[in-house]
């Protein structure tokens, strides 16, 4: 992570950040997260992500302190990057790498990270999916459709190749993003009541629609219906599109050119909305 | 809160702590934390707590710090907590309040805050339980066996009359403790798989095994079996046991007599454990 940070528009520095002022979000989870790319100092669907934050906000107005609305706005977020990456020579206006912001206790804490060093790798081999999660996702759990600091499920799951299924069976997501699958000639993923979290890319996907020339849409899928998925990828705002080569023993080599299709879909969606 | 903490053994003022120095637990709510009744310079189950905090610790080995074993032992958490009773003039050693610890990034936060006011209100007129949420708990999920910075769901509850229920119907427990509920001639709790936390109180009139004369014992009690229910308490380590007069529509007036016997049960288990 690096030094330089804003609180609510200001340019700090981490080490000067006191606990004190992040009491909610330390000792009950009581905040919510973005993560996004940056690319040559561009955000990639800032704006989503706002929206996204501000959402979870609104639905937790009576237990989580939001920031200053003035603060939430895309002009405001814009401007506080700018000058973040002004203000850190590690950073600079071309940055490259990874955006986060933390909101509750009534800030918005802006910081930055580089992008893993396996990334190009992963971009390349894909997330082999190998370990299923099934004795903690509940159908229409409302909880886990917000990005919240809350986070100690999926961040136990990092890095492994989890995917959380609930009790009627059913692929939800993995911690690192949302799943789509190619069924028949069909592209489904998980509804929000699966549930999962409405993450950015996967909105992008379903807006679309389309996906190599076939529908997208919001379909269960559950674990015995696993023989007739023919492709899957792995969606997230860091890398945009992971292909599935492997889906808990199923070996999926259409994958790879599904994240190719996908990739392409969301660069041009982000290109549109600029 | 008091101005008074203690970081692994040594005490400090809450201003000074940085929150660079408890990333892990603000951005993934990867921490465990455990409250405490202090009376009269006193606290109550330290041992227990700390073996829970110890448990907590040693499940999530890979992916929370925990602090050096040395400040997790029960001479050192004494001391550090008589250390800060010393040093803050509101404190003192006769303080009667709320310890609370966090454990996580590699340190143990110890810090105190004073009862609720509404305190002896609530022993005296009990807790009122008038609302189902039966879309979050997952029967068997083993995250909400520990008490973990990832608190969201719950803290959004509190202060409200909520009892978690599974998917299979069977009533779990409270954000603020665990239930016991008097049927037939048997009081029951609910199992661990329920889910709900492993409270220290729980265990306490677990392990004593006789509440009145009535054997104690984990029993699931679905929603449908509530018309059997005839008294009910909620358990937690602040209040100890508080009578629930109303549950869920159903007014059980013996509910203040039975928190009478398992508050007695509690008191003498404490004298004994010294």
């Amino acid at each position: 992570m690096m030094d330089t940070v804003a609180v609510n528009g200001e340019v700090r520095r981490l080490e000067e950040l006191r606990l004190q002022d992040f009491l909610q979000s330390f000792f009950f989870g009581a905040g919510f997260f973005e993560t996004f790319l940056i690319e040559e100092g561009a955000p990639m669907f800032l704006e989503r992500h706002l929206a996204r934050l501000r959402s979870s906000l609104a639905a937790h107005a009576s237990c989580v302190r939001a920031p200053p609305p003035e603060v939430l706005t895309a002009g405001a977020v814009r401007e506080a990057l700018r000058r973040c990456l002004e203000a850190d020579v590690h950073l600079g206006p071309r940055f490259t790498g990874v955006g986060k912001w933390v909101a509750g206790d009534g800030r918005l804490l802006l910081s930055f990270r580089s992008l893993a060093p396996q990334h190009e790798r992963t971009l390349r081999d894909g997330w082999v999916l190998d370990e299923v999660e099934d004795r903690c996702y509940r159908r229409g759990d409302p909880s886990l459709n917000h990005k919240s600091l809350s986070y100690l499920r999926q961040y136990t799951h990092l890095g492994r190749g989890t995917v959380f299924v609930n009790e009627a069976g059913e692929l939800c997501e993995v911690p690192n993003g949302n799943l789509f699958f190619l069924v028949g000639d069909t592209v489904v993923t998980p509804p929000l009541e699966a549930p999962c979290l409405p993450g950015v890319i996967r909105s992008v996907l379903l807006e679309e629609g389309r996906l190599g020339g076939l529908p997208v849409v919001e379909r269960v899928l559950t674990r015995e219906r696993l023989g007739d998925v023919r492709g899957c990828v792995l969606t997230n705002s860091v890398s945009l599109v992971l292909a599935v080569p492997l889906l808990l023993g199923r070996a999926l080599p259409e994958s790879h050119e599904w994240a190719g299709y996908a990739r392409t879909v969301v660069r041009e969606f982000a290109r549109r909305e600029g």
